[in-house]
């Protein structure tokens, strides 16, 4: 496959933008990852979205994005896979590009979910999940995970509060990360006394929802040689694979299939294992997924994914750095954006842009971004050349 | 550009299916197309979708459709593009295997509308156009169309009863395809005392709405010497082009500029004009898209469109055969699915399977689908090898 690069990245301050429409934000992200970029046109324009039918009462983001950022006539599409359509739009546009058929990209992953009260915004967030058989039953996104958990918990033998560490490490990387939607540290004692969502799923187990924009440029690398004294950076790896959509269907509701095939295929794409990577962005929705997805992805044997946490192994500088800036947990989780999110602050590690929260000579960075309760994920690996 | 091959064709009928769910509809036409193409696998899925988290309450098709239909653990995305939903969806199919880094794809368009009242439906629709600046103004999606079939009317001349031929075409062609949603024969004097919906679009200027699910099945060309005696089709031009959102924004309301830049690179990547083309499956959701999409496209000058209509011309023994298989108008328009079965039934064309409207001898047959009124319009154009 065609190598491609990312020549620029742009991000807003997830926040509850009352102020500012749909367009608004995205827009904001686009124009500075073209700025960041330094191009004012791209042959194409991939766009991440879940919720705006429900929310904003508009579809075709594709050409309703490619209209606003003055990319007339320009190919432009939207893609949805839930809370990965992030990293769903990065690849569509990556094997766009990859093709042949076009010669550069932009990619927007953004959504806007304040402007709907929370029970709305609830549903909304259960489209993801199987209309049929789990939300026909009552059940809410997050109270599949908490079964999910409960379940781990049960299994495993882990008590609540050992889930701290994933969300301790979240907000206090949160802390240096200006486009964090919390900025708040938080200690094992505020973790456990946080008020009950659906049990054993706390507050400060859940990432909170928010408005956001992420948007980064795509090219094929021959046509970077250098950029602005930065490295030039690309992607090594992409795959995204799935699993079946409602977790009973599942022969094993604890292991995350979808991330074990997709990280599988794209450390084989890249020529690299587990312990080559840098630096993890992964999808911590819950605590209990960042648990699963580092056991599902190598990092750690089967229900032992919280003992990293406990190990103090997922700090900026420990082993396996993951939410260097903030993760979904505390940068914050506007779903359609997250995935874009993922990608421009591994791409800022491997730059060297996150000061307190850098990971040390950081040269291979990871994502990882799920939609639904496991049901699609995508792994991206990017390296500095 | 990898060559690419369209291996198998499914579809259902456009009907009312009260008594099918969505994943069921869209699973036989999934089917349907494997069972057509010879296989049981395939690497990704595509689904072109639109409504689905407005009327079905279920978002992520792609994993669903994959979990439906056995393909576990591959790769699924959803795409939307309003109307233009299924073309969008074989586009990320065809330039994902185009890329190398997959070799088969399985590309669903489907549309479950029936389930929800008129009303409901209307304003779903309506998710196509500006919802700031277009439907905040209580303005609906044939609203629109109604606004430029007036402007033209107006512009070039024409009556109303000159746009009648779209229609007595198109539902002349559905009385042989089984799969149509109508099949009823119309004269000029009934399109003329059709019901008035939006002045001047009436009842018989319109599509129907529908369930419905079409299917396709595309590998690289270099897999597919021949097949079951069929001839080998590939895909010979691709393109997506937009045009402003909001019609209010276009400089020239009365051209559709994306359906002129989407053919013009069609054409340019076949190395074709417009006279090569044999056969034309166009998207009629309203009499007045038949005119400008000709016109566009380059088979008509400006404001003369409908001439060929009158002229006899777009039948399938015409210079120009449009809709030989009821179109949107008779075949029916379940929105996210009319382009993957503009597609299909072009296949059917070139594979000489249309008995009572077969173009005689096509070799080379063009499909254009539009998101929006004229927003998102994506060209393909297929031939015989």
């Amino acid at each position: 496959m065609r190598k491609i690069a990312v020549l620029g990245i742009g991000q807003i301050k997830i926040d509850e933008h009352w102020e500012k429409s749909l367009r608004e934000i995205g827009g904001e992200a686009a124009f500075a990852a073209m700025q960041d970029a330094g191009v004012d046109k791209v042959d194409s324009l991939f766009v991440g979205n879940m919720l705006s039918p429900l929310v904003s009462g508009q579809n075709q983001l594709g050409t309703f994005f490619a209209d606003w950022v003055g990319l007339w006539h320009q190919e432009a599409v939207k893609i949805e896979a839930a809370c990965g359509s992030g990293a769903a739009a990065f690849r569509a546009g990556l094997m766009a590009v990859a093709s042949g058929d076009i010669e550069s990209a932009l990619i927007i992953g953004v959504e806007k979910m304040t402007d709907k009260a929370g029970h709305d915004i609830t549903a909304a967030l259960a489209t993801a999940a199987d209309a049929d058989y789990e939300v026909e039953q009552g059940i809410s996104f997050v109270g599949l995970n908490a079964l999910v958990m409960r379940r781990y918990m049960h299994e495993f033998g882990w008590k609540h509060e050992d889930f701290a560490p994933f969300s301790i490490n979240a907000h206090a990387n949160a802390m240096y990360n200006s486009y964090a939607r919390l900025h708040e540290k938080i200690s094992v004692e505020k973790f456990e006394r946080s008020s009950m969502i659906a049990t054993p799923i706390n507050l400060l187990d859940a990432s909170p929802v928010g408005d956001g924009a992420a948007a980064v440029v795509i090219v094929p690398a021959e046509r970077v040689a250098s950029f602005k004294g930065k490295p030039r950076i690309t992607v090594a790896g992409s795959a995204s694979a799935t699993d079946t959509i409602a977790i009973h269907s599942r022969k094993d509701s604890l292991f995350l299939s979808a991330a074990y095939q997709s990280s599988k295929r794209a450390y084989e794409m890249a020529g690299l294992k587990p312990e080559d990577i840098d630096v993890f962005e992964l999808h911590d929705a819950f605590s209990i997924m960042s648990a699963l997805s580092l056991e599902a992805s190598g990092f750690a044997g089967r229900g032992q994914g919280v003992r990293l946490g406990l190990d103090n192994e997922i700090s900026p500088k420990g082993r396996v750095p993951i939410c260097t800036r903030g993760g979904l947990k505390a940068r914050g989780h506007p779903v359609g954006a997250t995935g874009i999110y993922q990608i421009v602050e591994v791409i800022q590690q491997l730059r060297g842009e996150c000061g307190q929260t850098q990971v040390e000579g950081a040269q291979i960075g990871m994502t990882q971004n799920i939609g639904g309760a496991g049901a699609t994920i995508l792994t991206h690996i990017f390296n500095v050349e």
